[in-house]
């Protein structure tokens, strides 16, 4: 068995300690007889594991009690939806932050459902530094504001929190959860995509504010109903078993490391090394963004000639650095450095971005 | 390690040897140095699975060429409304069949979207039987007509497929899916949620002929498009990868196993075995179902006394067979005997069943 240094956007690595535990005890789990996979999820035994994964959440991300967590089906973009159909209520205005690839696809959806202000965008400078707070042109009258706190593809992150007074502000945290310590209490609505921080594809968290349920519109699909979620503790039907399994392996793989400031120092440290590389690299080594929005997720880079672009993947992939080819909008590289990836992986590539520099520069 | 002879309703047990292959190859698949979970969905390793996926379930099923095949997340319950949204089109009215629980849960998620017509209820029979087809009451103008061919709570199952004319005929088939061969052409639409007979809770196969596509209602949700799935290889967002990968392996077993034809004949061997056991009682053991009717798949059965029923679920679970506990709707018992369940599991229940008739008849 060998393992890559993993640098995938998402789908991406997780724990190893995750996964050996998934692999030990993949035929019997808990002295049940079978798979975790293979009995109900309204089982007693599966029910405990489920209550304990909410617990965990909430004590690493000291979520209020005045919080609904739930796991549903459908990913982030499944959200894109939901969020309209749950918050818009009797308005029909919500505001749009556009920092990107992913804002622009919330928008896009949430203009089937509303009228959507694009309270800020960055398009001006090309995607690669987020608006000040003080050139958005809120609307006080919208439902919600929503922003995309780490945009994955160009790797441009919010150090900040947003205030944008009583309107509740909701953000698509698939990239960036569990990074580091979160005031959850700003927010009205929290949803993430587990494939990234939070366990395998096929099950996403939502955090969301008590006083935001029951806004649901009439014509939403029943299972798209955040109160009606709350209430069946997420389980309205058949869940994702084995995914919801996965994410109580890692949350408990982050508890052990000592949570969220812990993770908040080692990934800093991460970004820092990498950002590092490229900036001493005398211009081999590009990154585009604004250094204040740069994201500790994902680092993207390029070399400004895609032929050597091409070798640099091939052998990055031959020494063992695997997923580090950038998406297919943008192109390029990028390091996709989650919470799995340790310093030591983030260092082997360092070291090879610089041989391969001193070969090819 | 000890594996339980597993009779749950679903989620329910897994072939072994898809378990095993899962697990030898969880930290490394396919030598690309990272679990299957752990890398991109649109990675060429990724794609060929999702491929063979697809064809070995089109060669499984025959599934004619003109019929796309869709692996979406949600359930079956996501399919309650997404039939309507996707297949009403300028229609409103909708026929639906009501032998129990699943079909009225498909028909109450309907009614948001269409005029519902119950066409047939077993209701007056209190969901033992199925209406005869010259019974139905059928809506030439309705958009679709839809049944659940299998009812996992009461055990209740169509041995024919219902001739509905023009009319595009729709089935939930989540608990009987690949438990035989299957005659695809006579459908418009056919959906199954995973946990049954194709994979892991999480995964939803859906079955759709081409020419009901491009039909979707504009207020749904984006991922709630046939079509759209359909262009995208169902690949619009991050799939749940590791779910589809165990239907993969599921599918690779049943190939193994000889296919459909094998596999209904093992079917209805295991079901005769156990329908054979509770008859042959004396009313010990009763299953109120019409003979004609009884469910391959799930087995009921009460024993009258409900004290009794507790011992025997005691007693059974101590003896290593679990999930025989009916649904908390009918109470008693229910034995789910999956593609996964080989004869020699339903033999031994029997032999549980007759000694614990002895000692307790």
């Amino acid at each position: 068995m060998t393992r890559a240094i993993n640098f995938s956007a998402g789908p991406a690595a997780l724990p190893l300690p995750a996964l050996q535990q998934a692999k030990e005890e993949l035929l019997d789990w808990n002295s049940v007889g079978a798979s975790v996979m293979e009995i109900s999820h309204r089982s007693r035994e599966f029910m405990d594991l489920a209550q304990q994964t909410e617990t965990d959440l909430r004590e690493l991300l000291t979520i209020p009690q005045d919080y609904s967590v739930l796991f549903v089906q459908g990913g982030a973009q499944t959200q894109f939806s939901m969020v309209p159909l749950n918050l818009l209520s009797d308005k029909n205005e919500a505001d749009y932050i556009d920092t990107g690839y992913w804002s622009q696809l919330a928008i896009k959806e949430a203009r089937r459902y509303a009228e959507v202000n694009v309270a800020a965008s960055a398009e001006a400078n090309g995607f690669t530094d987020i608006p000040r707070r003080d050139s958005w042109q809120l609307n006080p009258d919208a439902a919600y504001v929503h922003y995309t706190p780490n945009e994955t593809i160009t790797g441009v992150e919010f150090h900040w929190i947003p205030d944008v007074g009583e309107v509740p502000l909701v953000a698509d945290m698939s990239s960036t959860i569990l990074s580091r310590p979160l005031d959850v209490g700003r927010y009205g609505l929290i949803y993430a995509g587990a494939q990234k921080n939070i366990g395998p594809a096929g099950i996403t968290v939502v955090i969301v504010r008590h006083d935001l349920l029951g806004r649901t519109s009439k014509s939403a699909p029943k299972l798209f109903d955040y109160q009606q979620q709350t209430k069946a503790g997420s389980m309205m039907n058949t869940v994702p078993t084995f995914n919801w399994y996965m994410v109580s392996l890692v949350l408990k793989w982050l508890k052990q490391q000592g949570g969220l400031s812990r993770m908040g120092e080692v990934n800093q440290r991460k970004a820092r090394t990498l950002y590092e590389c490229i900036d001493e690299s005398g211009g081999f080594y590009r990154n585009r963004i604004a250094k204040k929005c740069r994201s500790w997720m994902n680092v993207t880079f390029d070399l400004g000639d895609s032929g050597v672009e091409s070798v640099f993947l091939e052998e990055s992939e031959r020494a063992g650095l695997i997923g580090l080819k950038g998406h297919r909008a943008v192109g390029g590289m990028r390091a996709s450095i989650y919470n799995a990836m340790p310093q030591s992986g983030v260092d082997v590539l360092v070291n090879f971005m610089q041989d391969f520099q001193a070969r090819h520069g």
